[in-house]
């Protein structure tokens, strides 16, 4: 193939091809996140040689996109000056959870070669829980007190701004260094000099525990449109910052480990482009495990229903439509849940609503299926079989609606994950249930 | 049920009862995102009550976070000094959007009562296509020329600061208002006062077309952590600023409407407490009336198998197992590169890599649950049948794995919505596949 307008020049074949004059030009061509994008593709052994080519900043900008897996790789491949001087300019949240995840020896290296302060820093979100949002924020805010000027307070912001990841929301104290609240860069800007800060403090402005849930976090930043959120600890002690990058990169993170889970695979971390065969089938085997073992029960059914079955063989038919359709509406219910859960439309206590709400739902929809099956079944095969099949379609989504809807309420009360009931688990469950359904409306209508 | 401290006062219990200083109390002590939350789980006819109690300047807040059915229901529930005092109020992309979407009754009275100025942004925004970048912008942006000094620009934000929508990022343009870059207001608070801002603008800073589709602008500043991108026109003059608010809602939205057209439903607008159970039911209906008709496949493949079946009636058992592995399977591939589509980790020219890959991943998974479908099958049935059940698992999981994982890709392809390939779509299609070497299979194992 040849290279046409469409088909621009990848990295990765500048780099198979160890064209260094190449691959330096493409660097100076991209901005830092599709350099990011397109290392994260690359296996980390070689991702290392456009890597070294980068300039310093740059270099700093493309490792923190970069995922912790592949960080790690490329940092070990360092020496031992690049190896520190990297780690030291990288945001402490990001070094945290790159030091949480590398193997003790490299982790052990990389703690010795920080200057104190920093070293201090990454210790303390380390004790921090996982996916708390102490791991995710920033110590390294602009922090003023409630009794200085603005004047006095753009001083401040002009002498510790550059060390600052942000100077959008500044995090104001009293002398506790306990929060009182935010006030807007913006704010300071446009306000007269003298005014004292604590005339100026937003203090109804939202605040987060370092130790709450880092998504509840995010969603919370998204909900009340806030470019940095303050973080607390228990005595209300401003901590740090958590900021808008961090919690769009949470939601987006936490969307992709729900949808993962929908389909009833683990959360993969990492390029999908980088993540190996082995790595992808161990994910999604799981639950493909479970379920299959699960589905013996379907087995079990109908085996009970072997005698019927030897009798009017045309039941077997329509046996992969009712599990099909039955799983489709109970996972469309399930998928439904999970994501007004997942944002907060829906909590714990509106089970008996949602259910209700469902079954009603399911049975519209079983309603209107049912007419299309009996057409279909009346033109294959004899119109009492097709008479079962109908009915059994308004009995199988009625139920298949109630099950997949009240399941993720139910996961979330026995503080669950809802998003681990599936639309593979919602579909197993309805498969067994409804073929005991349809045998048994079968076996009625047609007298057997 | 008693009130416990567990179980806080709901506002729509309040409403309920009519308890206007209830109301007054719960909303005083209420930050304005949950009392949207709260509105937006109501009926609209309700909402407009405690609408009214609040105080101005709240009332825009909530206002903007509703969506534009309930909007526009309570806007023709307010007087017309109100109604057009709240639109005037309104940032223009929300008020474009909100009247785009009104009937042209309600539209017209709404443009009529702009100021001249207000209706002529409207009008603008209104002019770009839906979904796109410029109907989310919003035009109230401080532009600086690239010429004045940082002194200068600094009482520019102080004069026109408070009528815009941010000033964290800041647009620097030319002469001929074509956008230079931006500079952040946090560089010109800690620059010297005589800089020109021409020394200082990022000229690589990221922009985009307001033509472009907003998912893609925001998925950009997810990727490029931007406060706000600025936005141009043909000409590259700056028109607008999308804000990170805006980018945050529209990755939200998009998860959601990918994750509902994943479970083969189409995505339902409006908070899920408040959507009807007919238009629940519409959404899901058209996916499963398709699928239920593409189902009559499998029973012609049973059909065609009917002999077979009515010789060895165990074979029947192991159906629902087969159809249901063979669809988890193709739904976890689809799930995964739907996913790896809308975030671009994958893209249209990737399909060969893909399926090579997928096709491994299920061939593993394959090989795994056969394992365990033998052992099932020879507990419960002839030895032969599990044999050709095994097989079946196999040659089921690698087909269905290749199928889930090119047809996103196919789809995209074809400029349709990945996300269309739902979980459902696959498993159906993998179902009637699936029977059809099923069977086939097992003819030549048993011989019949």
């Amino acid at each position: 193939m040849t290279q046409s307008e469409d088909e621009p020049v990848e990295l990765a074949d500048l780099v198979a091809a160890n064209d260094l004059i190449g691959m330096r030009l493409w660097l100076a061509e991209h901005p830092f996140y599709e350099i990011a994008d397109a290392l994260a593709r690359m296996d980390s052994a070689l991702a290392v040689v456009p890597f070294r080519l980068l300039d310093k900043e740059r270099e700093l900008e493309v490792f923190e996109e970069l995922d912790p897996g592949q960080q790690q790789e490329i940092l070990v491949s360092l020496r031992d000056g690049a190896f520190r001087e990297l780690l030291e300019k990288m945001e402490p949240d990001d070094r945290a959870r790159l030091i949480e995840e590398a193997p003790a020896k490299i982790a052990a290296r990389a703690l010795a070669g920080l200057s104190p302060a920093e070293r201090r820093m990454t210790a303390a979100l380390l004790g921090y829980p996982e996916e708390s949002v102490g791991r995710y924020m920033t110590p390294e805010a602009v922090v003023l007190h409630r009794d200085i000027t603005v004047a006095r307070a753009l001083e401040v912001v002009r002498a510790k701004g550059a060390a600052a990841e942000t100077v959008h929301v500044l995090p104001v104290v009293d002398a506790g260094r306990r929060l009182a609240g935010t006030v807007q860069l913006s704010e300071l800007v446009t306000s007269s000099p003298d005014t004292v800060l604590k005339d100026l403090v937003d203090v109804f402005a939202a605040r987060t525990y370092a130790t709450e849930p880092a998504e509840d976090a995010a969603r919370l930043m998204q909900e009340a449109n806030l470019v940095a959120l303050p973080v607390v600890d228990s005595e209300e002690r401003f901590v740090g910052l958590l900021t808008f990058d961090d919690a769009l990169e949470l939601i987006e993170a936490a969307d992709t480990e729900d949808i993962a889970r929908q389909s009833g695979a683990s959360p993969v971390s990492g390029h999908y482009a980088a993540v190996g065969v082995l790595r992808l089938a161990r994910a999604r085997s799981v639950w493909l495990l479970l379920l299959i073992v699960a589905s013996t029960l379907t087995v079990n059914v109908m085996q009970g229903f072997e005698a019927t079955l030897e009798e009017v063989t045309a039941l077997a038919l329509f046996v992969p439509m009712l599990t099909g359709t039955g799983g489709n509406v109970g996972s469309q219910s399930a998928t439904a849940i999970v994501r007004a859960l997942a944002v907060g439309e829906v909590r714990i206590r509106d089970l008996p609503r949602v259910a209700w709400k469902e079954s009603r739902v399911g049975l519209l929809l079983g309603v209107m299926l049912a007419l299309i099956a009996l057409a279909i079944g009346s033109l294959l095969v004899d119109p009492w079989i097709a008479v079962a099949v109908a009915l059994s379609v308004v009995a199988i989504c009625t139920w298949a609606a109630v099950i997949g809807s009240t399941m993720p309420l139910l996961a979330r009360r026995a503080g669950v994950d809802p998003a681990v009931v599936s639309a593979p688990l919602v579909s197993t469950l309805v498969d067994a249930t409804g073929l005991l359904i349809y045998f048994s409306v079968a076996r009625v209508v047609l007298g057997v």
